[in-house]
């Protein structure tokens, strides 16, 4: 990678351990699950042993080039696999270790024998011809995260892949559709396929990539089940000589499972909150009050998709446990992603993923984080103002900075039982800033995806919405546990640590109404939560 | 949450994460309990292989996994291989193909069954469990260009890394000595082991990995033979669940073949020229000089090992050759390296693989380029000059740059015919620009090195060399095939193009000894070579 880029630990942005993850994954299998997959992994491998038998041996397969499938074992069981691959006729010996990365080390032999690596040769005119051997992986071609169909011929695709591939390589990707009957018809390839990088060139081991395929026709349009496949090849990415393609199903609808209208229906929500991936030491009161406010805001035509990247832990969980009982909920748990090495979390891609999965069930979809909260100004609901800008495809609106410490000297005493946006009322005044805006989209008519704003849809986009809609964000409070109030005030202007405040109530004199809508729509039972 | 951070370009190279979490496993082991883990597994291992055919085997290899073994299967033959691999009773097909990137394509099925894609699952609360799917491979973990060794018990590999893996993670390295005779003693494992990046930070796919190994005793000692390998382990860089340790030979000492005398007697040559790879359509004539004037210059106990990226081609052989015969010059073909998408034809990989190739051969190795002239103010020698900078392992020297295409009126109508040296005589005199030095070093003191200096060396280096020697730079001339005088000039300054130039015949005056010892030492053979 040309740049080498380095991440500031973001102020007061928790205290999570992104290297925790990889605990997860082997945790979650069953004990028998777990020992079929072994002993299946046990015959595929004996397998291939057997296939070698017959194969000439200069064609048998690398050890270090079985990584990747023994990778895929060792992945789902917790048992660590050696791999000691004998030659037939060589003196080589290559051998694969995987060791999952938090538990001791098995042995398990094996019998494919690895090609001797090659020698360099001198030719007859004295030039020493040098061969350079490789081995092993170091990076995924792709990983999915999801594919959904975006209309009667056309599909989207969001993942992973190789930053250096995309980088400094051009690979290509393809969809082919087969039909469920293989007596219906052939299959089809897309005519159409292009990737969107929405990641604005972050990313580490890798980056993000939304795939969109359109075919010349539809598809499964006689409901009759089908698959779609994705193509993706490396165009010498990693190895001048070759063009791997790896094809893989991504998509399988079953026969008389698709509903062409949905397409064009009224969607099923009004508005849909697409969440970034959550992580860190959340705060359950913090959350609760973000969940209410909102859901009071937005109405009973919405619906929020919250992502778990290890933020919600058990006290996150039963905040929002009422609200998914009321169907206003969905949580995602995208742990997992933390296995590979994005950008944040892989917010690029969790957000993709969003779009396209509610694309055709909500007319507004909105971005933004669980310490902001969306305002409308007297005179203005949440109707208004979006049908007011119902002619945009994506609208954009300000920021409104609050303190994360500076609190009422009248609410000596009581702070620690109000809500934050209840004492936290000073505002960040600060001139000369270019301050983060959020955005919202009419998801239809958009392709990818960002974090501040989408870059691929059809339509127009407009900033003015200055007096309509804004969103007060308390940076620093939601992944502390902590009272955040530390200062308390009685003035109505103050300059603090260089930076001037003002004291605005706005959100302080909503509270009351939030409260009393959470009272009346869940009940008391989150009265007692903890910071 | 969900902010972007912002990101800072580093300056400079070299600088990882630090994930230093990740401790391989296999490491900590000791030899006894992996033997007995191995011998229970095999145990294991064989009393289930009977029951395989009762099993079912819906667990299988992923296809897209075997990517790799099939990468190798291409590699080494020269007909193109498209692989498909058919399931065996799944209903998923996931399939590689591999098409070597310039020529057609046939076709060889392969067996193994591949799994089906893990799917997203929703718990009893809930919480949909997201999956994600990872497929094939973008990147190798390590390609070898040559393992030397440095002493009694210590190794050099020279070789290449996927660069995200050493950016972001940290892959460790050990290696294995395995004696020939099993009955002579167990392998050992280096005690100390680091990795030089010795590339400043470029590298792009690639970048360049010199991984220093040493035992606490001597290896091989009793010369009966063993082997070298290499483990590299990826520590969780393409997936944090998993350490993925190849392991490879990378150097065989048959019986009787090593000469411990090698490390402390007096080297071979003097004088050693490490070449960077050369590339393009170099002009055999400009060549055919550079070695003329450098055997002369550097005599009898020299040596010049060029190293051939493409830019050798029949021309430029017909010029190398005399030289060769005489024993002057070692040709090495790196063009295999132009598979791997690294740093300029990996041109800080072949300067390290020539150091170490050649570190006890030599007093003092020399790293320039073929458009570059050593040059010694009168009453130097080389031997006077190295004489006196005994004392340091490194120095560098200074630039004197050349104009390519400012020469003499007096040369009209006959400087096709003169040499490059002779002709091109305007120096160019700007001042306040930064040059780039050349250097030399005495290599058994040296554990690797860069292009226009190395960084990680025992003892001194200085830069104090003016008055002793220098190099003059004909930049743009090397890969010139027509003729490069394009101005006529009879003055002893000008300004050219905004940059002052005077006239400098230092190395006119030398060309006609040159060419006298050309013609001595070869003959005439060469007379007739083209620009």
């Amino acid at each position: 990678m040309g740049k080498e880029r380095s991440e500031k630990e973001k102020v007061g942005g928790g205290e999570h351990n992104k290297r925790n993850m990889f605990v997860s994954c082997v945790v979650m299998n069953s004990c028998a699950a777990e020992l079929k997959l072994v002993l299946t992994a046990l015959l595929v491998l004996c397998s291939i042993a057997t296939l070698f038998q017959i194969l000439p041996s200069r064609f048998a397969i690398s050890a270090s080039d079985l990584r990747f499938c023994i990778s895929r074992i060792t992945t789902t069981t917790t048992t660590t696999t050696t791999t000691t691959i004998s030659p037939l006729n060589s003196t080589t010996t290559t051998t694969t270790t995987i060791a999952p990365l938090n538990s001791t080390t098995t042995t398990i032999p094996l019998t494919p024998s690895p090609p001797s690596a090659q020698k360099d040769q001198v030719a007859d005119n004295g030039v020493i011809k040098r061969v350079f051997n490789p081995y092993g992986s170091a990076a995924y071609n792709f990983i999915t995260m999801g594919a959904y169909r975006g209309g009667h011929n056309t599909f989207a695709i969001i993942g992973l892949a190789s930053k250096p591939l995309l980088l400094y390589s051009t690979p290509t990707y393809q969809c082919e559709w087969v039909p469920e009957s293989s007596s219906a018809s052939n299959s089809t390839f897309s005519t159409v396929s292009y990737r969107i990088l929405p990641d604005w060139g972050y990313g580490r081991v890798y980056t993000v990539v939304v795939v969109n395929c359109t075919f010349s026709e539809a598809v499964n349009g006689e409901n009759s089940g089908g698959k779609l496949f994705l193509e993706a090849s490396t165009s010498g990415g990693g190895d001048k000589n070759l063009n791997i393609t790896d094809r893989f199903e991504v998509l399988n609808e079953s026969p008389g499972d698709l509903n062409m209208s949905l397409f064009s229906s009224k969607p099923k929500y009004d508005y849909l909150y697409c969440g970034s991936p959550l992580y860190g030491g959340l705060s359950p009161q913090r959350v609760r009050e973000w969940i209410a406010y909102h859901v009071r805001l937005f109405g009973e035509r919405s619906h929020f998709v919250i992502h778990d990247a290890g933020g919600v832990h058990e006290e996150v969980l039963e905040v929002l446990k009422p609200w998914m009982e009321l169907g206003y909920v969905t949580l995602q748990d995208v742990k997992e992603q933390e296995r590979f090495d994005g950008y944040y979390h892989n917010q690029f891609m969790v957000v993709n993923d969003c779009l396209h999965r509610y694309k055709f069930m909500a007319k507004w979809m909105f971005f933004f984080d669980v310490d902001e909260y969306i305002y409308l100004p007297p005179k203005n609901t949440i109707k208004s103002v979006l049908d007011s800008l119902s002619g945009y495809t994506q609208f954009t609106f300000e920021q409104m900075p609050m303190s994360s410490k500076l609190c009422l000297s009248a609410d000596y005493g009581r702070y620690y039982r109000k809500w934050g946006i209840e004492k936290l009322v000073y505002r960040d005044v600060k001139r000369g800033i270019r301050r983060d805006r959020k955005y919202a989209i009419q998801p239809r008519n958009v392709f990818a995806t960002g974090v501040h704003m989408s870059q691929n849809f059809a339509g127009k986009t407009t900033y003015k919405t200055e007096g309509k809609i804004k969103y007060f964000h308390y940076h620093g409070t939601i992944a502390q546990r902590r009272e955040p109030c530390r200062n308390l005030l009685n003035v109505t202007e103050i300059n603090f640590e260089n930076v001037p405040y003002v004291l605005d109530t706005t959100m302080r004199d909503l509270a009351w109404s939030v409260k009393k809508f959470e009272l009346k729509t869940i009940g008391p039972k989150l009265q007692n939560t903890r910071q």
